[in-house]
């Protein structure tokens, strides 16, 4: 007698099969073709190309702001671009599974419209006009779904049942990146509750790092980060409250961009817990390029969305402060910039490719003329303990309702931290509250007190995204070298730095463990496994400091990639 | 036999005559002069002048800017201003009441060092040198009470026991001002637990109105609205969570900026409840001139604030936001404003003199060429209920842990409102927190959707700071017109407009009450007792536009200034 499925598995299956149906047949892979692909560790460094003609790869090759003028100067079609990228897309769909939907429908019905409306006016309608945009699964667009991972989403959004009232609903960001000119194709796979550095639900299983398959594609933007990775996208919009832009951006040695909460509008965008707003996650960006993400953030703002949403605090985009900061990477007429390097938190040490990583760019930016110091903040420990106490605050309140709906179980990771349990008093929860301000205060200080010696403050940091190169599923011991600076919204950029080489990272038998946690996570590198997993790294901003960061990153890149030459 | 005196109400006793004693005898009034002023109704225009010699008479005339252009110019010296304002406070406080605290030598001594550095250097400190501001008593000083109205606080700040530690700390907003030049020399009342319209706390007793003394002066920030209205302070700092700036200038007759919260530091300033956060209390400024308080938001701003306190956003002064609004004054060049007028939240209507002032306002403005519309928004019940409910979300906790430091009581008009309960369940303060961003949100829309019939976005809005000019002790029914605006962190400027006048200003028999309420404000008002009540008015802007309020109000100003003399 066969064990009889529960419905929500039935529900999840046929979800699975919906999205893959979507892809038409000449763009399927053969089953030949997907078991060769199973097999093979490593999917990047244009594997894809052998299921793409010349012109669909040469197109996918290109980055965003290349793509953008390419269609501007008449050079590229939207449909040519559009068709490319859903094609990209459904072949990393099919070989490193990392979409939650698929509407490639649409996608080529806006490009035909975009590219009608350039032929009639001789321009676009905006600075991403033709641009293919890839959403995580949060982000509401008409007329798709928005399951969020919860297979009680399915079919409609935010667990709505109405159908009448189902797939009406769109986020200010879409309106906006329509408004624009983007083509959105696509949303991307994330993790069941967002509270994960992977990628991995009930509804599509688990997304791994097409870099190197042994190891997670991070989490919880993690089906972004897996998709651009292949260049199924060049950008992307994803969120972060502990990591979930960064953490993918470094995994899949791509480049991320974490605003400070309230730049950039969440207006009708499906979270977590949403009424927790001491911590708010903020909207991200990731791509395949720095210019991607400045692209984006200037033509988001070019929108006013604080106009639309009140939440959003009015700054326009500021090419006075990227100038001042572009500027100083030129020595003979700038100030050398100075830099923080965080070496350890003290808590769990790091990989050896992530040491090397931050040991090149170190090298690099003070070779480059800058001056370099060691970073030594505030304990850690006593922000992890605030951020996550309001992550855990409502008890998997939120988390339990969602999964009600559907009967699924959390997934086994999860099953230990968001058991349900009675939310926290409130008077803790305020007592918390002003924990975290006098510790995002004292980090404040001990930045201001950077230019103690030399007069000049720090202008930004460098810090690992995470203690390892990407993440064997499973092992994720420790989120604090992201999750802290949620605690202080600072802006972030992640940029890929290096890849792990076995030749290179040996395993450090020398060492002598901090902890338990230090332990588990020093015995969880092993330089076979990892070796080809990118290193990725977090430069690093105070708050509402976007343009800076985005400058800053970009002399840091130009210094490594001359130290790299050299 | 006696009934004995409880400590509190000693030590209470004990700290008044302290603050009493500070004044130096030649500066006390006599027992005639003090019963004189006791009998009087009203002590404002030029009453206090009897006590003060005419050039001491003529500097306190001058308003802010006044002030430091005449320091600057060499034609004041900052010894005379800091000797007139200091006598001018001790007599505002020897008839009405309104000090927490007295450093009139420590301003003395400052003063002698800031002429001396003029005297030397041929330049002043900065732009507020020599200008006397005073603090409401929530921001520390330096060797300086912080009571907050709480006996439990005397000799020390925050209840801080261990004598080393108390009055080591400085406000960051205290700081700022100092390095600008200003010159502080007293702290002002409010109400205990500063959650009330009026002022009044088991230490000093009670702040009467110096406009008219059968009235309140209002509250929280109610010392300082009576001292400006004597003229013992023409600049000084406030708070505001509910309208604790906006109330007390509109009663008595001055100006007042609540700024969006974050815009100013609030760093180590005493506070209600610091660890709710969800609707923030806001620093603001009041001053005896419009001009006063863009001084005093130019300079604070000028000094990088969100350096030292991270929670500030780091919006410099955009002077080009106030020039655009002001050259709209001159309709010749500029594109008319539009205004919104709230007549009626339509639960609580308003006594015939704010209805006089609004008409007066919409009549000027809309003679001086500029649009006028009706403002319908979102009911201002629900933001009612969900402001105040934050408020009381901890039960009272935090207030009763500040009462049992001395034992003292409630005083009788808090007692129902904050009687200790247990605080309100995390879910609901979060589902709470949802309908505020949703309230918000619809405010938002509303808002925008004042483009639908002529494209013109309205730009500020004129509403009623209270149903009534002023208020009679005891008798704030409705707080929401001012407390619905910091649900939506709205900046917002009070001018005043006119004053009651019996003779125009009659019962409306006629009027029908909406409601009990209603009923209870509308019988509260009457004409004879209301003769003389300043009427000040809210104009409001979005979040984060301080100069575009303080421009539009110069507007406001001017043109209800051609009004009344045409």
């Amino acid at each position: 007698m066969e064990a009889k499925i529960p419905p929500w598995q039935e529900k999840a299956a046929a979800k699975r099969e919906s999205v893959l149906a979507k892809i038409k047949p000449e763009w399927r892979l053969s089953p030949a073709e997907l078991e060769r692909a199973a097999h093979r560790r490593e999917l990047t460094g244009g594997y894809i190309e052998e299921f793409l003609e010349p012109e669909e790869a040469s197109i996918i090759s290109l980055d965003s702001v290349a793509l953008v003028e390419g269609i501007k100067e008449g050079k590229l079609s939207s449909v040519r671009v559009a068709l490319s990228f859903c094609k990209a897309a459904a072949v990393t769909h099919q070989i490193n599974n990392c979409l939650h939907e698929i509407f490639f429908e649409q996608a080529l019905e806006r490009a035909i419209y975009l590219d009608e409306y350039y032929a009639k006016y001789g321009t676009t309608i905006g600075p991403l006009h033709g641009l293919p945009i890839s959403l995580k699964d949060q982000f509401h667009v008409k007329g798709v779904d928005t399951t969020m991972g919860y297979v009680g989403w399915i079919g409609s959004n935010l667990g709505i049942k109405d159908p009448s009232q189902a797939h009406k609903v769109e986020s200010q960001i879409t309106t906006e990146l329509l408004s624009l000119g983007a083509v959105l194709y696509c949303k991307t796979s994330l993790p069941q509750t967002l509270l994960l550095g992977e990628t991995r639900n009930n509804i599509i299983g688990e997304t791994l790092n097409p870099n190197n398959r042994n190891l997670s594609c991070g989490g919880s933007s993690g089906g972004e980060g897996a998709l651009q990775a292949l260049r199924g996208s060049t950008l992307g919009v994803g969120t972060d409250i502990g990591g979930s832009v960064r953490i993918p951006a470094a995994f899949n040695g791509i480049f991320g961009l974490k605003p400070t909460p309230e730049r950039i509008s969440y207006r009708d965008v499906a979270n977590n817990n949403p009424g927790e707003t001491t911590y708010r996650s903020t909207v991200g960006f990731l791509s395949t390029s720095l210019d991607g993400l400045g692209l984006m953030l200037k033509s988001v703002l070019s929108t006013s969305p604080w106009l639309r949403d009140p939440a959003v605090v009015p700054f326009p985009f500021r090419q006075d402060a990227a100038d001042t900061y572009l500027s100083r990477g030129n020595l003979e007429t700038g100030k050398p910039l100075k830099f923080g390097v965080l070496w350890s938190d003290n808590v769990v040490g790091l990989h050896p490719p992530i040491l090397r990583g931050l040991r090149m760019v170190a090298d690099a930016i003070r070779t480059g003329g800058h001056k370099v110091v060691d970073w030594t903040p505030p304990p850690q420990e006593d922000a992890t303990r605030i951020h996550l106490a309001f992550i855990l605050a409502d008890g998997g309140h939120d988390i339990h309702t969602q999964l009600d709906l559907s009967g699924e179980p959390l997934i086994p990771d999860l099953r230990e931290t968001f058991t349900l349990k009675p939310p926290m008093d409130l008077l803790e929860y305020q007592d918390l509250t002003l924990q975290g301000l006098e510790y995002e205060a004292k980090y404040s200080d001990y930045w201001n007190s950077t230019a103690d010696d030399d007069g000049q403050i720090v202008d930004a940091v460098i810090m690992p995204v995470a203690p390892h190169a990407a993440v064997i599923p499973g092992k994720y011991y420790h989120t604090a070298y992201t999750g802290v600076l949620n605690l202080m919204n600072y802006s972030v950029v992640v940029v890929p730095v290096t890849k792990a080489d076995k030749n290179v990272d040996t395993f450090d038998d020398s060492y002598t463990p901090l902890n338990d946690t230090d332990e588990l996570n020093w015995k969880a590198y092993d330089p076979e496994v990892y070796h080809g997993a990118p290193v990725g790294l977090q430069i690093v901003g105070r708050k509402f400091e976007e343009e800076k960061v985005l400058a800053v990153a970009k002399i840091v890149c130009a210094a490594l990639e001359k130290a790299t030459k050299d």
